[in-house]
């Protein structure tokens, strides 16, 4: 849209001095072949898909071994498999016991905070698991359903339809959800689109799980003090006006249970927390509390006296739901769209949590193999009576503190559901809603981060912002309004971010050949007559105009101030270009406005240190032959130089 | 959630070798004293909204002073109405009288895009013209109803109501829209967002004006050809068929006339671009054509014969259309979503051409201020019954050309047009609509600017993808479409710009302290055992896990190497932070991370040059304490110094 300018700007280049002829310059910036179209994108493309190079190590193997090498990709499992000892074993064994007795009480809690059936839960706990330590890289993490994911997938599919009016279309659109997650996951992984997940900050991810934390705790007042009518709103003034306004329905006897418990567990979190080698304390815990509260109310049977217990559960190993989930009618849109905000966050969580331990014991995950890897296992998951699973926080955690090696320990664990399913869950009849509460409540008091909260509000304020402001629309509106306000504040900050770029005028550190921010070393300084300006981002239609103001701004504010001292006029305007990576054509069309007033007012523009993007870009626009490639310089240090000595001379010549 | 890591990490810490006893560093990085969160925060949001100080003219001024410069702040006409001679007064009158002999025929075609009657397009060159002439800055732009934005208003409208079926009702959105334009322009202005306009890429742009051009051009066959039957559609199928369908509607008359003008309207453009000085037979070849076209048709009265004329035009001067907008009922909102879509390419367009000629010309345009009075302008245009206006590209070049001085051509022009409004409007009874649709082609084909779609393609290939993909929008689907796709690449170039930043290896250019990209510079050079890497952008929570891999990607492929070549261990690794200007938490828990694994490696990692806000985070996070702080060097040629000592004193010791 720039009009026409032939015949319309210009002028003053008859001026240009040959600048070759009167200063030798020291280093040349050359400019650099061209790679060509197919070489520019290929290399663009691989860049953002492929930076890890996920096939380097087939690179220069046998046909055989990179058949194998090709099959250990696949299935991580045959990556251990074949080097897996008895005592290993005896490792995960125990860490998958140890998970195990975690999972299953948290599993029928997570089950309501998703309004599905309790035995959902359980089914969660088996099939993911499996799978999952199949294809997994991970060897530390624990699959199943997690409570966020849990609460996030309930306030979404109850928008939709209600659990106790249509449990049956309730429970189909879950496993519908679930299978869109596991394809949106999938097809993530496979796209190698991984890296969307990285658009949500990690201060937004404090606030979010911190509201999601204590809207769970919230939502645990219903079992805690035994309400039977409770709101389906998960915001705080909702869920604090049902809980006040139904006190008639409060039961002491299942409010005392529940509190001891709850002292109980948050005691043994406590002790391991100051004790780490006690850390089976805490983690057996929630069983003994199960074991010993399905106890109590079997032999006092308070459940007479209106304590509500888990009831019945449907015996047996995950049935087929692949015939119930919705391909077709209007439910459809409605489950990939839960599906897909339910794959993000599972996968936020998830990825997450890989990556920490994988960082710990020093070995590598690929988020994008990973993506698939939860994908499958939710796709499985889905047409086996699962809901959304993912990696546990808070199960990861003990499972690696008590010592696990390999993903053996998520087949362990899933056998312990598998037995639970067939054999035991008559023994859960008796259990009182009331623990399940307490256990929710004490495992996901964790996720309430005060220390990472702190410590974001030390090192960046607008961070600590988008902390509260996650957090408030958790608590306040509702998880989803949360994650939206988290998601809204991420993108707001990128794009001031693309926006305002860093600029800075330099100065030379006395001594060096090194030009720095004049504001952080107050002690640099320049010639007279030399401004100098680094630019701190690359340049794109975003920031181009702001960049352009920006050092004009610089210009004219060292105008003035030399105007008032009385010094010599600026007569060049070197700008740094190191840390510009790449321009693009209104970057260019920016400098050549640049160049334009700058010869209006007689100032010579020249720059620094330009990369290979850059110059082959100025040179392929032609604003290189516009400029005078004498004005590229192969450092400030260089430029101030040339500078010096041609003020030097034009002092000369007037004073002569 | 991170999960806590205490006594899970660590280790190796008791290896740290105390760096000053054994190498006395040259310059050292300190961590300047905090701004404190007031300060912080104040300089972020006064970068973000005042970069380019606008209110910088008042400091130091007296009282009396002060409120003389707000006056010519508020009304920028008075800032050249002191100094008007009649020598100005000549030329403005000059060229008032050309842009209005342009004007008043392109403002009867523009009008029938739009979808209102002819004579709104002449109200449109009226009112608008003089509101900008007291508030604007510019003195070159023209002011009136373009192209674009006539063609997207008629499209948006057109989705809402029939311009044939309900004229009224139609005529009212438009005002509503033209109302809620104004609003938003205003408010951007006000509030200093007036950024949201460089959201846009410039190579979006490009293709979108092409777009639109062509499908205006296509709109022309109706009147050119004379068809009644004509598509409400605009994409190229649509007009196509539409066209060929109804051959029977086709007048030979009406085709000659236009044709016959067209030729002679694009010749004198040719001539006006071979040789400037006779711009203005360009400039006046469309009145001269409408007033030959005219005789023409009262003389021989060929509309007897089916050519279609303009035919009355309503007498006299804007009529109010205050009590025609909407601000209650169901239109509201349509109107406001209508009105922010067209406000925004408005100002795309107007802002453009405002600060393309100011640079010509060497004086400062604040964007905001001049939303600011295109959005009072269209307010008062809205009840005025004006629809929106915005800075003419073709009238406005003509302005310039016609030697311009003030925004007094404006106010010429719209004179001008007042005279045609109360006196002249019954001369176009006969005037073909085949003339009318010849001016518009020829107007707008210049928005074809092959050349500049030549040079994105020259300097940047992605960029030219967004060329064509909003071309191709436009152009086979809908202005809409078309701008939607612009916005959306615009978009997705940002984000894989802020998830991929650059980053290089460095390396020594021999004979200097200087370390560049050995990509770039192939003969740079390390010694062995050190690796140096550049980061080439601030760390985020949307780049900081690219970066954590990026950069142990560069240890081990430097690792691999050595390995093959059987040379010294790599034991240092040297990150250069220059152009990192910030970092947030996301990126300091990655370098943790990458810290911790470094630290399992049994390799050193080093930091070079952080600037104020890197180093400062640092601190306060607590992370210079746990890397160490003799890790932070002042330049990578100090860190390469340092760790080159130690390595060869390490190698003296091995070998002792």
């Amino acid at each position: 849209m720039a009009p026409d300018l032939q015949g319309m700007g210009g002028g003053g280049d008859d001026k240009r001095r040959t600048v070759h002829e009167e200063v030798p310059l020291v280093h040349k910036v050359h400019v650099p072949p061209r790679g060509g179209l197919v070489k520019d994108v290929s290399h663009g493309l691989w860049e953002t898909f492929f930076h890890d190079a996920p096939l380097r190590q087939f690179k220069g193997q046998s046909k055989h071994s990179k058949s194998w090498l090709g099959l250990k990709f696949v299935f991580p499992l045959l990556e251990w498999i074949t080097t897996y000892t008895p005592r290993m074993f005896v490792s995960d064994f125990i860490a998958g016991l140890t998970i195990a007795s975690l999972a299953i009480p948290q599993d029928l809690g997570y089950a309501k905070l998703a309004g599905v059936p309790s035995v959902n839960g359980l089914y969660s706990s088996f099939v993911p698991p499996l799978v999952y330590a199949l294809l997994g890289s991970s060897r530390d993490i624990a699959i199943g359903p997690v409570a966020v994911v849990s609460l996030l997938l309930g306030t979404l599919l109850k928008q939709e339809l209600s659990p106790t009016k249509q449990p049956q279309l309730y429970l189909q659109l879950a496993f519908t959800a679930t299978f869109f997650a596991g394809l949106f996951q999938t097809a993530l992984g496979l796209l190698r689109l991984g890296f969307v997940i990285q658009f949500l900050s990690h201060a937004a991810i404090v606030g979010f799980m911190a509201g999601a934390a204590v809207t769970i705790s919230l939502q645990q007042l219903k079992g805690l003090l035994n309400i039977t009518h409770f709101t389906t709103d998960t915001d705080f003034i909702s869920v604090m006006t049902s809980v006040f306004q139904n006190t008639n329905e409060w039961n002491w006897r299942s409010i005392v249970i529940g509190l001891a418990f709850l002292s109980f567990l948050v005691l043994t979190k406590i002790l391991a927390k100051k004790k780490p080698k006690l850390f089976w304390v805490s983690a057996i815990s929630p069983l003994i509390s199960v074991v010993l509260a399905t106890l109590f109310v079997f032999i006092f049977r308070v459940d007479k006296y209106g304590v509500k217990v888990v009831g019945n559960i449907k015996k047996g190993v995950n049935p087929s739901s692949a015939d119930q989930i919705f391909f077709t009618g209007k439910y459809v849109t409605a489950g990939a769209k839960i599906g897909f905000v339910a794959a993000l966050i599972a996968l936020t969580e998830g990825v997450a949590i890989g990556r920490t331990f994988a960082a710990l014991r020093d070995y590598h995950i690929d988020g994008n193999k990973e993506m698939i890897a939860f994908g499958i296992m939710n796709i499985c998951g889905s047409v086996t009576s699962c809901y959304v699973a993912t990696g546990s926080f808070s199960r990861s955690a003990v499972n690696y503190q008590a010592g696990v090696k390999t993903a053996m320990s998520n087949i362990v664990m899933a056998i312990v559901v598998l037995i639970t399913l067939v054999a035991l869950t008559p023994l859960f009849k008796y259990t009182p809603n009331t623990i399940l509460a307490a256990i929710i409540i004490s495992a996901v008091i964790s996720l309430v981060d005060f220390k990472a909260a702190w410590l974001i509000w030390k090192i960046d304020k607008f961070d600590f912002l988008a902390t509260l402001g996650a957090f408030f629309g958790v608590f306040f509106v509702s998880v989803e309004i949360g994650l939206l306000v988290a998601v809204c504040i991420s993108f707001v900050k990128i794009l001031f971010n693309v926006t305002r770029p860093h600029t800075a005028r330099l100065g030379n550190i006395p001594g060096t050949k090194v030009y720095r921010n004049i504001l952080q070393y107050p002690d640099a300084t320049l010639p007279h007559g030399i401004v100098a300006v680094r630019l701190d981002a690359a340049i794109y239609f975003s920031n181009s105009q702001y960049i352009h103001d920006k050092v004009l701004r610089y210009l004219e504010d060292e105008t003035e101030r030399v105007a008032k001292t009385g010094g010599p006029r600026i007569e060049y305007l070197i700008v740094d270009l190191t840390p510009v990576t790449n321009i693009d054509t209104s970057g260019i069309i920016a400098f050549e406005e640049l160049h334009r007033i700058l010869v209006k007012r007689n100032v010579q523009l020249a720059f620094a240190n330009p990369g290979s993007q850059v110059i082959q870009k100025f040179d392929s626009s032609g604003y290189l032959t516009t400029l005078g490639s004498e004005w590229i310089f192969f450092s400030v240090a260089e430029g101030v130089q040339v500078c010096s000595v041609l003020l030097n001379k034009s002092a000369a010549e007037r004073s002569v």
